[in-house]
């Protein structure tokens, strides 16, 4: 290589980059060079604060998949801070960093609503695994709609996936799966963490599923000025049961070509979220057909015949009823999946019939509900 | 009142929330008691950080309608650093807390890509001013739009607005307006900042404009890997040009019902979006017969024969071929405002027809670009 190559090279390094083998995480703001990742799954990050006393990084929970943190980073002579983590878990994990005790976004991540606010986040590829990439396949839209809640009194906004093609076919109805996120998220989280649309376009693409549409939407239902007070990370299943069965359905049904009868209709959800599917689904067989729960949170004594108001006691006909019972969790949330596997003993023994799955070695995080949803949505809406 | 009825409304007061008549931003994320925005504008911002040692509220740019900054905040006993401003201007304005010399996001407001990332905003009500709120009037969609770019290799995200009724109507076909984001913002920058979803819809509701789509595409064209460069703040009008007019549009009208031809096909944009409208649109007349040019940077040494390529050499051909030529500014935003009267006076010499129109007492921020659109709009399309 001759010097003029090499300086040609070396201009376009960042700042500060290794010559290693990392590269930028794909979830960072476009240009960033950090955080970077490297191909055995460590982390790098990085921030420039000459005049910070500590700054360190805050992996999001104790089983966030970077690891339990925190990761104190350490300066150098020109006041940058740096650390790399041990190799990371694959897939999708929330963090922020804390300079001199106040918890920040990085700002070479992209911001992903989390723990309430907007929070960043760091992709770790799982090496051989595409399921949940934009490959070059066709790509369903994701619409946003507002709509006005009587319940709130506030505008609300669904994000609702259309799966490729549903323009081009004006006589065809489809099945809908109403799709929702976890504690201190919102409607945005299973398309910009969870890549719940391109999960689909591929799974389409492979004819795997049933083109169906996803219905996302907030699973808080405030009342109007509710911004006085704290926000909730506690679910609100009158609330929000009411907004889901009594607007949102309605309006989905009302806007889009849907089979808008319960055998098209599915309920799904991840920790919070699995607890306001199993609670409001089994409390609605009427309305739901088909009920996944994703690490839904524990239920302590759980007793198979008056969990969920006696849902279970009749097994005969709750086997007739419903088309799917599906439950999941990752073997690394090891109190979740001790959950789902004492509910699923009860299950067994009361003749309920359910399908359940284990995401080997994922926490409580994106990846297990990543799979979750890979895994449930083959099972739907088939004859 | 009775001091139980007392107690239990002190019991909903917000930790540390003043008694007087503010109210949270509705730019805030659900349940932030601060930002709070006053009735005369002034907005206070809280931040709890015992540990630090100065932090401070950086208004996003000069021109910014919180007013020039920094404007340094003061810590209590407790270690809450708090300051209010003076009455701000309408209208939404970007701004970071820079906390021991780091500038990060205030934890209480949603983050609006701006500045090159994730950034804080704070939404100050227009007394009076409703056109770009979500009224109860029928909503469009926004919907996201994933498609594979050959010109950069990598996957892009297009975010197109269909008005009120457009599944509705299936033989159909509607004009479409591409509308551009300013130097450091992305795709999402009409929507989320600007409301552009709302003002159509609220124009709409109101009959004073044409049923069209926006598409709203990011103005950057950077090759795949481009994560390893520094994030451009300068337009990329080769890069982009090749995108919008070789992939974009096809794309569009390939995938929704529009009027295919010139006189159904708008490009306007803000800022640096506006410099890439008069240069692109200026440049391929035989595909935009509607230009928009929303605070422009100014052109040195403007000279009406030899700008653009010189698109304004024969006015009698220009006008007849022109639908409109709309340039806007707002007075706050001098040497904006200056450039804009200047291309103004070498139009009028030259016998070029164009609307311009004044954003009164705005500088270059989003309440300028909201009022711009909502001037732009319903001259768009007609007859």
């Amino acid at each position: 290589m001759g010097p003029l190559l090499l300086l040609a090279l070396l201009a376009h390094a960042p700042a500060g980059a290794q010559a290693d083998d990392s590269i930028p995480a794909s979830s960072n703001v476009p240009g960033a060079a950090y955080p970077r990742v490297h191909t055995d799954g460590r982390v790098s990050f990085r921030l420039r604060a000459p005049e910070a006393t500590s700054v360190r990084v805050q992996p999001g929970g104790a089983d966030n998949g970077l690891g339990p943190g925190p990761f104190d980073m350490r300066r150098d002579a020109e006041g940058t801070w740096a650390v790399t983590t041990p190799p990371a878990v694959p897939g999708f994990h929330y963090y922020w960093l804390v300079v001199d005790g106040v918890a920040v976004n990085d700002p070479g991540s992209e911001t992903y609503f989390g723990w309430g606010r907007p929070t960043s986040g760091v992709e770790v590829p799982e090496p051989g695994v595409d399921f949940y990439d934009a490959r070059d396949v066709p790509h369903g839209e994701v619409r946003a709609l507002w709509y006005h809640s009587e319940v709130t009194g506030t505008v609300r906004r669904a994000l609702v996936y259309t799966p490729p093609g549903y323009d081009d076919e004006p006589d065809r109805r489809y099945p809908v799966l109403y799709l929702q996120h976890g504690a201190g998220e919102d409607e945005r989280a299973w398309t910009a963490q969870g890549r719940a649309n391109f999960i689909l376009d591929n799974l389409l693409a492979e004819g795997r599923a049933e083109p169906m549409l996803l219905v996302m939407e907030r699973g808080y239902a405030e009342a109007a000025r509710g911004g006085d007070r704290p926000a909730s990370t506690r679910p609100d299943p009158v609330g929000f049961e009411a907004v889901l069965l009594g607007e949102l359905i309605p309006l989905v049904d009302a806007t889009y070509r849907t089979g808008a009868e319960r055998e098209h209709r599915a309920l799904a959800g991840l920790s919070m979220g699995a607890r306001q599917a199993l609670t409001i689904g089994l409390g609605h067989r009427e309305e739901f057909a088909w009920i996944g729960a994703m690490s839904p949170p524990p239920v302590e004594g759980f007793d198979v015949e008056t969990a969920y108001g006696g849902a279970f006691g009749e097994p005969g006909a709750f086997n007739t009823q419903m088309r799917l019972l599906w439950l999941g969790a990752g073997t690394g949330e090891e109190r979740f999946v001790a959950g789902v596997r004492t509910m699923c003993e009860g299950l067994e023994r009361q003749g309920i019939e359910h399908v359940v799955y284990e995401s080997a070695g994922t926490a409580h995080e994106w990846q297990t509900w990543r799979r979750s949803l890979h895994e449930l949505a083959p099972l739907l809406f088939g004859d």
